[in-house]
């Protein structure tokens, strides 16, 4: 990609990470490798390549290093892993990740079940995490559950805007604000991000959304609308559950991007790669992913189409 | 339903008509009646109950009289019938419908396939309809194609305009602006009804949105954005392509009633009872629907459900 100027928005691809991770037959270390590199030949600058996680919690993911080093790396690509503490950043450090991530949830009750911590002990690990990496890699956090609870339900503004205070205060420059379970509404978004930016001037947000409930791309709009430039998306939106025809996780990456340029904001990436990269996970994985714009085409291509045959 | 105050947006339920036109085999007139009867029972209180067009043309629509005849008519709540012609306006006339409906094409060469006539033609039928239905029901108009052709490509905001004050000079004071093949982009949705609603000060405008490339609430909520507060939808997301899994057509009432109530946006409709509805039309076709909070269930559901246990 020769790019002439900085894309408008940025789409952090999260696939490999998030969606493969749902796959309960293991994926061949060959081909997650092949995904990753794709997923760049794409344009896309950003991407979650793996997690540092147990392989006894995740077995999926016992493969994160072997992943980081068979990848090509590519110039001007920002590899992420995502860690569940010390043990991962540290390994995550050691394998050249350029930015380790650190998820910590917004209620006492989920991020205990998911990472056997308290909010506190995440909060001092995110700490250790970043005091560990400094000089080899950039550390960011994710405040999962930030619209609302599996297990607690609703989530105020306040209980999202006390631990990101204390997530920045650990030291971290960038957050991602995620709604995994897909409960967030645009009205919703747009508050808790407006209020974020104003409170915590010097910190980026990012929006991790899942369209569970059909709002994905909505909510996308609703955060570009109070200025968030950084969103997560999956190719074909792999994440959903696998064995629910049609149920999504995460956006696609291909229905994101399509919907931004179509607007005239610019992404830096070829969807037509991006289909093609997603195409390949079809056919390993054997089923067809949820992206609209997979099955559908862009909307530009068919109305070119027209044109052309009229 | 006792309403206590007005609904802040109108849903516009499709189904019937949008929906049941696509399936190819015949469905039951009992089984047609039944779904409107529920749909209206859901707070639904405007519904495109069916088609009086040829039977050669669209068998499944051959029992438009007989279906008008057997529901149970309801007060407060309008029902719309499409008609090609001045034979389906006269016919739709006959049976009681409250709105006779009459599609005209942007462009000239759909125009032709999906009617036989010109648009000229097509507008001299829809002042001939006005003053044969006067009295009797309210004419409107839709403006299908609106958004790009896929015969012609792309549709210019000046084709539609002059088509509408056309439609408008024919004495039509509500016209639906369509977007059948889902190829509509919020700024699109956004520009053209603004300048529709500048333009034909006295018209009330409706938007028909398909949800093929995932932009289908994201073009409601555009369309709301500038005003317009009338919205085609269908149970279920019921009218995609049947043999393509998790293909959709309309966008699903469920999910548009769901981001609007939970954005704090009335609709007068009761979601979980559009549900049952629609997972009675998913027992008699046999197969699942794509509607997304159909499958999810609602965000309120979720977080009050999660509450409850905590």
């Amino acid at each position: 990609m020769t790019a002439t100027a900085a894309p408008a928005v940025r789409i952090v691809e999260v696939g490999p990470r998030d969606g493969f991770q749902m796959e309960r037959t293991f994926i061949p270390t060959p081909l997650k490798i092949a995904t990753v590199d794709a997923i760049m030949a794409a344009g896309i600058a950003k991407l979650e390549v793996t997690s540092f996680v147990s392989p006894k919690v995740i077995p999926q993911m016992a493969d994160a290093a072997d992943v980081m080093a068979g990848m090509t790396r590519q110039p001007g690509v920002t590899t992420v892993a995502l860690v569940p503490n010390l043990t991962g950043a540290e390994r995550a450090a050691a394998a050249g990740v350029d930015v380790v991530k650190q998820v910590i949830c917004a209620t006492e009750t989920y991020n205990r079940r998911n990472v056997g911590l308290s909010v506190d002990e995440s909060v001092a690990t995110l700490r250790a995490t970043v005091g560990s990496v400094a000089g080899r890699a950039t550390p960011e956090a994710v405040v999962a559950l930030s619209f609302g609870c599996p297990l607690e339900g609703i989530v105020t503004e306040d209980t999202v805007v006390r631990l990101v205070a204390r997530v920045v205060e650990a030291g971290v420059a960038e957050v991602s604000i995620a709604d995994s379970i897909g409960v967030a509404h645009p009205r919703q978004v747009a508050s808790l991000l407006r209020r974020l930016q104003r409170e915590f001037p010097g910190t980026t947000f990012s929006l991790h959304l899942h369209d569970t409930r059909g709002l994905g791309l909505v909510n996308v709009l609703a955060g570009y609308g109070e200025g968030i430039r950084i969103f997560d998306a999956s190719i074909g939106g792999l994440g959903g559950c696998p064995v629910v025809p049609g149920a999504t996780g995460n956006i696609a990456t291909e229905d994101v991007v399509h919907m931004f340029e179509e607007m005239g904001i610019t992404t830096g990436i070829d969807i037509e790669r991006v289909m093609d990269a997603t195409r390949s996970v079809q056919s390993f994985l054997g089923r067809a992913l949820p992206g609209r714009v997979l099955s559908a085409g862009t909307r530009a291509r068919a109305l070119s189409t027209a044109a052309a045959r009229a």
